[in-house]
């Protein structure tokens, strides 16, 4: 038996965690040191120390945050619907067990109340305890932690809240029904009148079939939905895609409204263009 | 001795390319079949059929360039210059051996004449014979392939070139001279009073200090310097930088004068707004 969890290989000499939850194209990471391996009652639970990007949190052997890298997820998940909605009193976010999510909502003043519904309290624990970098130690009275299933938990909620944002893992195995139309549906249903939802919806260089059916849902449902975009290094392809629900307000001038929040990737500029898709994108979501 | 070339690796039956040009992170590819391999005189050169990313040009064991990506760091390094400058007669091409940014550059009609300067025939000739994809079967006569070094190419010219575009591979070994400051030198007095140079400036993700080194470099100069971004998947990290350097013309309100030109990445929107820069390159670059 090998003194390593199965997810790390030992190569001449050296630690490598290989991602391969993609058939043809992987990427290694060299580890510098298993910070902690434990099994959780819903999945695998890893911090590894990496060379390149410091603490990362790995589930299942696929690599979710990192140290140095994980705020621009964070950070464009939160700010650009938080941005957009003119007076978030209410915010509820599904998943985000790493805390980063949570962290930059904090930052509005103006929120009183924060759901944060993630089914795996180990997630959450572990990284308030090893991520500090992404949890930022994320000790604030309006976050209300709540350990059960988003899927169920949004089931029979209505007029509840201002933003919601779902910060998901990859819609296979147990996050798959948080990419249903039934979810959408009911999140819809739990948003105020002039609410807004955000979801993550995967890589349009890889999975372009995901971003555009989680558009189209999505679409479906809301009078305005817009997708963006940024670069996070550690997810394959480094483009990833954001899918947003409007029911009253449009992501227009969104550079006026951004006022800043100490964060390491948004800006001005990024608020404002980030709505701005290339061509092929474009083209696929025809 | 193996069948296959040193770079392929075989694997439960599987053949896969890892790249090791990094220390701490890795991408490998799944290859379905090895199109060609030879040294040139230069470097070792590969044509691969990737599962991924389809035909893919490799040297020296990187990837360099793909059938399904590699238009948009063609397309990218070639119209944002072409976009600026309001009369581009006169281009040069240093490197680009696949001959991606050749073709690009032959979609404007007001060009009268491209030297293309690829130090490596090799690379130009199995690009054209395999890799149609990028290279568009290339074959216009206002294109003049050199088949020299372009540090000694460009050292006597003076007040030649509109456009000079430098599609170098990274800054070690061969490609090294082609970030120095001597050679930016010889780029400013080859190019003519109103000329417009770019090159590509390595990912801000990992070698932010290349990224920074050639922007200051450039800045001293052109009186006007400006780092532009596009997300290429098969580049480690995603996030590409490119930097401009401009005799005259300021890259403001390019979307205005962007005019179609059948491309898959590039529109409006994107020559509009891929000069805005996320916060920690901002810093970075202070």
């Amino acid at each position: 038996m090998s003194k390593f969890p199965s997810y790390i290989q030992e190569v001449d000499g050296e630690l490598w965690l290989t991602e391969d939850e993609r058939d043809n194209m992987k990427l290694s990471y060299r580890v510098k040191d298993i910070i902690f391996a434990e099994q959780s009652p819903f999945q695998h639970v890893m911090i590894l120390d990496t060379y390149d990007f410091g603490r990362t949190l790995v589930l299942d052997g696929v690599v979710q945050t990192t140290s140095v890298d994980g705020y621009i997820y964070n950070e464009m998940i939160s700010h650009i619907p938080m941005t957009l909605h003119p007076n978030p009193k209410t915010v509820l976010i599904i998943g985000g067990g790493d805390c980063g999510v949570a962290k930059e909502v904090t930052k509005y003043d103006q929120v009183e109340h924060i759901d944060m519904v993630e089914i795996d309290k180990f997630v959450v624990d572990v990284s308030l305890k090893y991520l500090p970098e992404v949890s930022g130690n994320l000790s604030d009275e309006r976050v209300n932690f709540i350990y059960t299933d988003g899927v169920k938990f949004v089931q029979e909620l209505e007029n509840k809240y201002d933003v919601i944002i779902i910060d998901s893992s990859d819609p296979v195995g147990p996050a798959e029904q948080l990419f249903s139309e039934e979810f959408y549906q009911n999140l819809h249903k739990a948003l105020k009148p002039d609410g807004v939802m955000v979801c993550q919806s995967q890589s349009p260089a890889f999975h372009m079939d995901v971003t555009k059916q989680t558009y189209q849902r999505i679409n479906n449902l809301f009078p305005i939905t817009s997708i963006y975009t940024a670069v996070v290094p550690t997810y394959p392809g480094g483009l990833w895609s954001f899918t947003l629900g409007s029911k009253k307000y449009e992501p227009k001038n969104l550079g006026e409204k951004w006022q800043d929040k100490s964060t390491k990737y948004v800006n001005q500029g990024i608020v404002e263009s980030c709505f701005v898709l290339p061509e092929f994108m474009k083209n696929n979501l025809k």
